[in-house]
């Protein structure tokens, strides 16, 4: 079930409490109160525009009929749906960098002196980078197979999510980003075409394409084109999982090298946070996932800063979830973890959206350390960064080191809460220099 | 040989003759003076920026030299490439339309709120138009086989033209466009990587593909896609052209029943030349090419608001020559046309750059009532208008009716020129008005 954002333009008397009453009558309906700005105080009565979080269940004209029956509160205008108000349009725009105004102006920027540009790239396509768009512009690329929790939607619905996906790189790192949007599904088509389109960019960020396929596509984009290639629903998800675990872990004052990882749940985001564990010096990773393809799949790539133990006796849901200090768990399935399972002093990572495998509340009452659901991972804090610092650096790929770089940037920043601000454009600088630096 | 735009900062004292001198040292290398912006004008010496416009061959180096051997004249710096200035960090830029300053408005623009938004469009994907880049969207495709006159010089080096034609439908008209320079060179492969990545544009915009692969392509993409597809090297010149040529037959006051347009040279611009000139009501058309395929091509696509005659044993090189009232040569072939072929009161445009088949000052000297090159023809006065008025009419094709409709617009904006200024956004406005006027 998703949450829409709406807002309601209301008149309220200046009857002390019919704020309160109105607000009670939103939260009647399951919903929250999110941003109020206030349009009018005057003698009589106020006007403010309160946005209310509603699950996506929720009648909005039976919300505004009960707002309307409270006396002294009238809802003025009809409510506006601010989701669908800032997509009008799209969300991005192409501008140019320089400006035209002259015939002579014209004969630089296009024929026939852009010829000469030309030439220089065709006998240095190195050159590329620094004449034309293409060293400061990322495609992000998918096919609309498996968009957030909405499933196979196919790529004209996807194209919203890409939008918002690109204009962050813009907003962030001041990087550009194109959405392109396949009308192909098959992991070798989707490499074909995407090969075919990488002449123009700086790297290839691949997003919301479905598991296994997506792997295939990530393995051979990386290996055959030379810009960096990441699967963000995979690495963006784990760098900023990790920097979750790391804060966590640090202001509870454990040890990581005491500390077991335990991971349950091997999709596309479970193996790349179980992956990137195995970068961490951990006392050890056990990963369970009940497909064994999906164990194969990590085992494969698993790095050596710690044992993995995925697939063996030891490592079934029971074992990971006993023994793990701290526990992710990427299931998909809701409620899946019994408060009488909880471990006193666990350290808990429940991320399935929109209901989690258990509710942190629920866990932190059963002894957790910590608890906390699939909220607080914001992909947005990693994947700036990590292009950045990779084109920054000219590296080809985005390596577990540099995986791992970002998530420890993303710690430090993170100063008592779990995660830095992820609209502070200086986090991902920052996280930007860290990937380069370990870029080989 | 491609000019080249240079820029010296010239400081010259004052001695009355000294910019003349320097002028005309300049002259003697063959080179053109473009702007001059004054920087200092002082007691003793005053400072001027000069554009030169030099052809390709030319030593700067050489050209400096000369000038710091006249009294009185210092070339006070390194001279400026102003093409290449023009051109470093690439043309175009991806922005953001909203702004995203809290985290509320992240829950808008991203997840969750997005999850809404792409729900919507996939139950309707006609709100794509509305609520995404979609509708106001094109994509620039090349492959880089055929680019100005460079030839094949592949994708990447391509990459600056198609940041150009992408800039100016931002800059005229208000759209979006984004190059995609792709590593497929076979016309299937070109069509299967376009469609694939189609889903995210409003109009496919073809430009600088090989003949003939590229007819099968254009076709292909039109038939099988539902937005516009337009290879502008055919049509953008073709409706230019026309343009110039309805100008021109009007300002001499010639009645276009009692003339005969002839075409010579039936590549890319020529074929898609005589076969929108088959559209207007001249006397007829004749048209030659010695390749029998690009004849056949024609006739396949010829309209009928006049005869053509093409492929006959009338239609040959030395009968469209002698017959034609408006005869326009792309040929190719610098300096074919020799003087005394040219008839008294023609109307020439020799289109072959950057040598024509004939001078336009030689041809009038023998006759020609008006004679041009290619230097007049700037597609940028086409493309434009024509996608923008295919997409307010949500036109799924640029039809012929379309391109007239176009270039009629454009030779009644042209006043007593032949072509209006292209740099005139409102000249754009109007393209757009008469192409969607003419829409299906």
């Amino acid at each position: 079930m998703i949450e829409r954002d709406e807002a309601f333009l209301l008149r309220t008397g200046r009857t002390p409490g019919t704020l309160a009453k109105a607000l009670a009558a939103i939260a009647e309906f399951g919903a929250t109160i999110g941003e109020i700005e206030t349009v009018y105080i005057g003698a009589e009565h106020n006007i403010r525009e309160v946005t209310v979080i509603a699950p996506g269940d929720v009648s909005i004209e039976d919300m505004q009929a009960a707002l309307d029956a409270i006396d002294g509160v009238e809802v003025v205008q009809e409510h506006v749906d601010k989701v669908f108000a800032r997509h009008e349009g799209g969300k991005l725009k192409v501008l140019p960098t320089v400006e035209v105004q002259t015939l002579p102006d014209m004969r630089r920027v296009y024929t026939p002196g852009v010829a000469r540009v030309s030439e220089a790239i065709h006998k240095d396509p190195d050159l590329a980078d620094r004449y034309t768009w293409k060293g400061r512009t990322i495609a992000v690329v998918s096919d609309g197979s498996r968009v957030l929790g909405l499933g196979d939607i196919g790529p004209v619905a996807s194209l919203p999510v890409m939008e918002g996906k690109a204009m962050f790189y813009s907003m962030l790192v001041g990087l550009n980003a194109v959405p392109i949007v396949l009308d192909v599904h098959e992991p070798d088509e989707i490499v074909r075409v995407t090969k075919a389109i990488a002449p123009g960019f700086a790297g290839i960020h691949l997003e919301d394409i479905a598991t296994p396929g997506v792997y295939e596509v990530e393995a051979r984009l990386d290996a055959e084109l030379d810009v960096p290639v990441m699967h963000d629903d995979q690495h963006g998800t784990a760098v900023v999982l990790l920097a979750a675990v790391l804060s966590a872990t640090h202001q509870l004052g454990l040890e990581m090298p005491k500390l077991t990882f335990g991971q349950v749940g091997l999709g596309a985001a479970g193996s790349a946070i179980a992956q990137l564990a195995t970068s961490f010096p951990f006392a050890g990773v056990i990963a369970y996932d009940p497909a064994q393809v999906a164990v194969d799949h990590l085992v494969g790539r698993a790095d050596d800063a710690c044992e993995l133990d995925a697939g063996s006796d030891d490592a079934d849901f029971d074992s990971v979830v006993d023994n793990a200090d701290v526990l992710v768990l990427t299931t998909g399935r809701a409620g899946l973890l019994p408060a009488e399972r909880v471990r006193e002093g666990q350290v808990i990572f429940a991320l399935t959206n929109p209901v989690a495998e258990i509710h942190p509340r629920e866990a932190q009452a059963a002894g957790a350390a910590l608890a906390t659901d699939g909220s607080i991972v914001n992909n947005v804090l990693a994947y700036p960064g990590l292009f950045k610092g990779a084109l920054e650096s000219k590296a080809s790929s985005i390596t577990l080191a540099m995986k791992r770089a970002a998530a420890t940037a993303l710690k430090d920043l993170a100063g008592d809460r779990l995660l830095p601000d992820p609209l502070d454009p200086a986090v991902h600088e920052r996280v930007a220099v860290a990937v380069a630096a370990e870029a080989d």
